[in-house]
């Protein structure tokens, strides 16, 4: 009998999370699962390690359950680098990172603690996914992306990645779309434009909380963007070596001896 | 008279640390300067941002400065978000981040918050470079790089940068170097192997630090750890294009409906 793949999941809304523990039981029809996540909420953490303090671990008890899984303290990018190197005895097949409730397409990946999950996977050689829903909600509706999830997961223990790639997929809201299918895209470019709130202390001093609106300036019917806005689940490709290979020649026409 | 370029400074390390006053003594010889910094350090922050806390200025008085600095409590991504929104009359011309007490060669900046300044500044259309020198102690030797700093900032300004792109700029440590010149880079692909120092609490319950040895298995002499092992300051143009676009013909072979 073929062994089952060793799939690791994590997230970064926290190992209490619905997004998770869909993840969890979609992972269970195709592997052994472990489970290591973050023991708080992350959003937003992009790829923070943890070097000024420590770690710790909790084993967490889980009723009828036929995985493990613990607690972590850290980012989501620590608990990658914890399960791997203190955890599991040997390494995953698979490292799947979500679902996040909300989205990381086009520019979000950068801020993405689920993505840095999945990136930190990647780093290490192994096939990694980052899965985000479009609903922020706690009680967001998984249902009808749970067989492109697992679909997903398949090709790429099937299929492999290509080297220094890992996989950003994004899915619409079930209540704004029935998913059309699945779209390779590349990340849109777009950016959130600030508005900081500013309010006062009940001392009189003042202090912000970070908010903006998502402004995305490129309409490419080949991007993350276009495809969740028209009902697909969007599949960017993603790469940890940012060299701007097209800037090099530019560059080298520069005198830095003036 | 031509208007004096504004210069945005920022880093990880803290506002007090010796590596930004260095940058911003050099800043001040090209155009007009303004800080907003961490109040802590930051370091490994990636690119982190403050969504589930609140943010916090405080004006730094500095004698006899001609400049004006504000620390804020947030990451340096937070910290370039609020000084373009909140406290900049202008867009700056320039956004400088470090220079950083340590390495962001390589795999190093997916987790340096310096570059995350770099890079939220870039995402926002303004020229930026992260500076960084290969010395982690605060006693480090800037001497040696100051020319080099001035004149890759001069040449972002008056050359510009290629859209989508910013400067990971790492400079050898004086110790160990004389500088030969700069070298226009590609990011080496190397990683660290984890070594988690786990320790016990006095209440005997285990805690870890998160160690490691770095690791470079491209010995290529068009990377940056090539550059700076051989007494180069690295440039790298790095982009926040994350789409790794060779392989998006082979996922597009996959079958997502079996």
């Amino acid at each position: 009998m073929k062994k089952k793949p060793l799939i690791l999941v994590t997230n970064d809304d926290g190992i209490t999370a619905p997004g998770i523990i869909t993840l969890v039981d979609i992972m269970k029809s195709i592997g052994d699962v472990i489970v290591v996540a973050p023991d708080s909420p992350q959003s937003g953490m992009g790829h923070a390690i943890t070097l000024d303090s420590t770690l710790h671990i909790e084993k967490i008890n889980i009723k009828e359950s036929n995985y493990e899984a613990f607690s972590c303290s850290g980012t989501p990018a620590d608990c990658v680098k914890i399960a791997i190197s203190e955890i599991l005895n040997r390494q995953p097949d698979l490292v799947v990172s979500g679902i996040n409730h909300g989205s990381n397409s086009s520019i979000n990946v950068i801020y993405s603690g689920t993505m840095s999950a999945a990136i930190e996977a990647g780093i290490e050689g192994i096939p990694a996914i980052g899965f985000s829903l479009l609903d922020y909600s706690w009680n967001a509706n998984f249902e009808h992306c749970k067989n492109y999830v697992k679909n997903i997961a398949q090709n790429v223990l099937k299929n492999g990645l290509t080297e220094g790639t890992v996989l950003n997929v994004n899915i619409p809201n079930s209540e704004k779309h029935d998913i059309k299918g699945v779209k390779i895209c590349r990340q849109a470019k777009a950016n959130w434009k600030e508005e900081f709130d500013k309010r006062q202390t009940p001392q009189g001093k003042d202090y912000y909380w970070l908010t903006g609106t998502f402004e995305n300036q490129d309409k490419g019917e080949d991007t993350d963007e276009w495809a969740l806005e028209n009902g697909y689940i969007s599949v960017v490709p993603v790469q940890f070596d940012l060299t701007a290979h097209h800037s090099i020649q530019k560059l080298n026409t520069w005198d830095f001896n003036e």
